[in-house]
């Protein structure tokens, strides 16, 4: 069986309207991978994938990711039961951002917080001093 | 009038549980921004924001990015009439990611390729030589 590989950057045509996938990744290897929900489009969580997270997502249909916390590779939902099932994968006008289409296993969330979705927190306002204010959703 | 500013980095309850923004900036000054469709929930776009652009984005309600290919603060929709009204503001867990909820002006669309929406492939499967393929979405 022949492994799944990105291919390496090309030209601006290529990179735009051309069918490889050349992911481009940052100085750090990574890449910008934004989970969404694929029944309610709720966007779950933002995080980052190397080349071989990228690849072991494609090969298995389930979400890894780099940990640049832990700096290691990342099965979503290894240890809460919260895994990602891939539905579909997009990517973005200059391949630098994917765009993943995820079922949720588990008790359907994904914060390390406890709460279902990452963005919980929405800006507010600004005090009287200009701090900007959050306030929960 | 003070203007809004963003508040510095504290402890990690303050940034996962406060209700002040104090943004996590990477080491180039820019925090992720995803732009999203308020009414569709639509994934439009992914792009970047500095301190400034940011703050321009709350002041205005108008989303302001930097442009990393450019070296520049960006008005999104200022020569495309594509202008991204800023419905509501969403930050993650750690502080480094925005979810901008947005109406856009003009033909609705968000895409320099002149598509209504960034994210239009997807991963369609392996050739034989393990390239990965990409089709329309």
């Amino acid at each position: 069986m022949i492994s799944a590989h990105v291919s390496p950057q090309g030209t601006k045509p290529a990179i735009e309207e051309g069918l490889l996938l050349m992911p481009k990744f940052d100085a750090n290897g990574l890449i910008t991978a934004v989970a969404v929900d694929a029944r309610t489009k709720d966007i779950l969580m933002v995080a980052h994938m190397n080349a071989e997270a990228l690849e072991k997502t494609i090969a298995t249909g389930q979400a890894w990711y780099w940990s640049r916390s832990r700096g290691m590779l990342w099965l979503k939902g290894e240890t809460s039961g919260q895994i990602q099932t891939i539905e579909e994968i997009r990517v973005d006008c200059d391949q630098d951002c994917l765009l993943l289409l995820v079922t949720v296993a588990g008790d359907g969330g994904c914060c390390h917080t406890g709460r279902q979705q990452c963005f919980y927190r929405r800006i507010d306002g600004v005090s009287d001093e200009g701090a900007i204010r959050l306030a929960f959703v």
